[in-house]
């Protein structure tokens, strides 16, 4: 069959083999439609590049002039200043954001991006990759525009402004491993439904085996974003038989409990043990001593998923990612272990 | 006139003297009915008691079950253990959380109420109380259901779950006056349009004044709550003719900046000059020395404040305003005066 130029509902139907009303209901209400049902229309609209607005810049003319973000969590500031540079930037466009949270919870995800969607958001940001199939499938049928952030991969399906967090918890492990630490430990945050926790997982693991022997991994403790959760992991790994010589914390929350947990136990940072972080954000500088951390450009992340919203509300353009670096910020925590 | 038990938009245009049509539109689209015929509307309307739904029971068969917050920035903590036992105690009643935020501009504020009001939002989490004119109007005409947070004063016209800021600072004050400090400054945030900090302001300033010669303060800065811009201001009273003895900062993020640029500096804390914050908001223990500091009940106060909007939401009920305790927490920051 010849694919059509400016394919309709009628061409989805007839592809899909299902009625317009059905294909209507899979993209307004898909609990209504069986999943089978809803597959095979999503793949004829897949097929076809049907799009249920016609087009950005159609699209453009029925938009509310609002934007959705859906992060993790408000409760601390690691997503603070990249949202606030994002909002600033829709702000220019005369967008207004609304932001929603989902505490690290994939079903919560679905239900606000449902809610803000319904509410008339135009578009959304979303944080990290790791998602819900039903989620997936949502928004691909509503052809809901979307920009995934804090995390990235060539993946062309995806428009993402963003970093990768592998690599660079692999650049901050090797190095530790270079200022001669070969005793290691992890506070990592819960990897379950958090691609850009686990992927820090993966990157210190995967930068230990590379250097190989005598350099050693003793523990990754996972552990909420809190710094008590921190601090108490903190001190559980200083208690072990084998203490490690640097500890790598998955952020700066869970590094600064660290190293607050530390001076009440009277252990000095970095002369008994050295701290990283990951983030850089205020705390980072707060805590004394000074945390030697991984910088995410917040702003310019935010700044720029805001440009790719905005190109494809407002265009027919099919912008590309884009991968910021990111670079390790050298303070006090980190020094080469004792001799 | 005799006033009817329930007022429909007819009685409220025979005492406006207006027609229901332009009853509807200043309800609806204030911004297209002259401001003399809109106080003359709202007159009618508080006169009469009349809510555009009819009563908070009707309402809540149309409830969208969404609520929004408005806050003044989300980029830093400040607001965000309140926001989040809010969110909290809204998802136990199965109720979704859209947060705005402001920047601190009223104006700001005044759309993103609109905003969220357009986009469904069943009723709304105010900061503070400072308020365009137009704003209040808006809120008044709509009958919009909302609470307000973080501050308190004895108004019977608006519902408020907060903290009296002015006794609050008042109360710290006193404490570091009974420590023995004389000479006291203080980095207070941007009091123009911002309740909270101009009362922090004159509660230090009335202490002072109560507590007679030889007490003085020195000076008032205000800045931006941003911990650089707390450290430049730290710097800048350093560096005056006469020094404080005591510092007392409008919040915590301001104290903890002024913390981190005295080791900079090289002044010791709380030997050299002794700081307080308000808040007590997790940098107040990251920091070093810890603050010493005002505690707001940020998660029953968020706790409450949901449960009297979804009260306003879903019953006839008038409840009533509540207001928390503050309460000084003491540690690290604080002493007496070098002798």
């Amino acid at each position: 069959m010849k694919k059509p130029v400016n394919p309709t509902l009628e061409d989805v139907a007839r592809v899909a083999n299902a009625s317009t009303a059905t294909i209507s209901r899979a993209i307004n209400t898909p609990d209504k439609v069986a999943p089978e049902t809803r597959l095979r229309i999503l793949n004829a609209i897949r097929e076809l590049g049907y799009t249920p607005h016609s087009g950005g810049r159609a699209l453009a003319s029925n938009r509310s002039n609002t934007v959705g973000a859906i992060i993790p969590t408000m409760a601390n500031a690691m997503f603070a200043s990249g949202l606030q540079s994002f909002q600033e930037e829709l702000a220019i466009a005369g967008v207004t954001l609304l932001v929603a949270s989902t505490g690290y919870d994939g079903k919560h995800e679905f239900s606000q991006i449902q809610s803000l969607i319904t509410h008339g958001a135009d578009g959304l940001l979303l944080i990290g990759a790791a998602r819900l199939p039903e989620t997936r499938e949502f928004l691909a049928l509503r052809q809901i525009p979307y920009v995934v952030s804090w995390c990235y991969k060539p993946d062309p399906k995806i428009l993402f402004a963003g970093f990768d967090n592998h690599k660079a918890a692999y650049g901050m492990t090797m190095e530790v491993l270079r200022q001669g630490h070969r005793k290691i430990a992890m506070i990592a945050g819960i990897s379950e439904g958090n691609d850009r926790a686990s992927n820090r997982i993966k990157g210190v693991k995967q930068a230990i085996r590379d250097f190989g022997s005598p350099a050693k991994l003793l523990k990754v403790m996972q552990t909420p974003y809190s710094q008590t959760k921190g601090g108490d992991a903190f001190a559980n790994l200083m208690h072990k038989p084998t203490v490690p010589t640097a500890i790598i914390c998955g952020n700066d929350v869970l590094a600064a409990g660290a190293i607050v947990r530390a001076r009440q136990l009277g252990i000095a940072i970095p002369r008994d043990v050295s701290i990283t972080g990951f983030d850089d954000i205020d705390i980072a500088t707060t805590v004394y001593p000074t945390l030697t951390t991984v910088r995410v450009p917040q702003r310019r992340m935010g700044r720029s998923a805001a440009r790719l919203l905005l190109e494809l509300l407002t265009t027919d353009n099919k912008p590309a990612s884009i991968e910021f670096e990111t670079e390790i910020i050298f303070r006090e925590s980190l020094a080469p272990p004792p001799s």
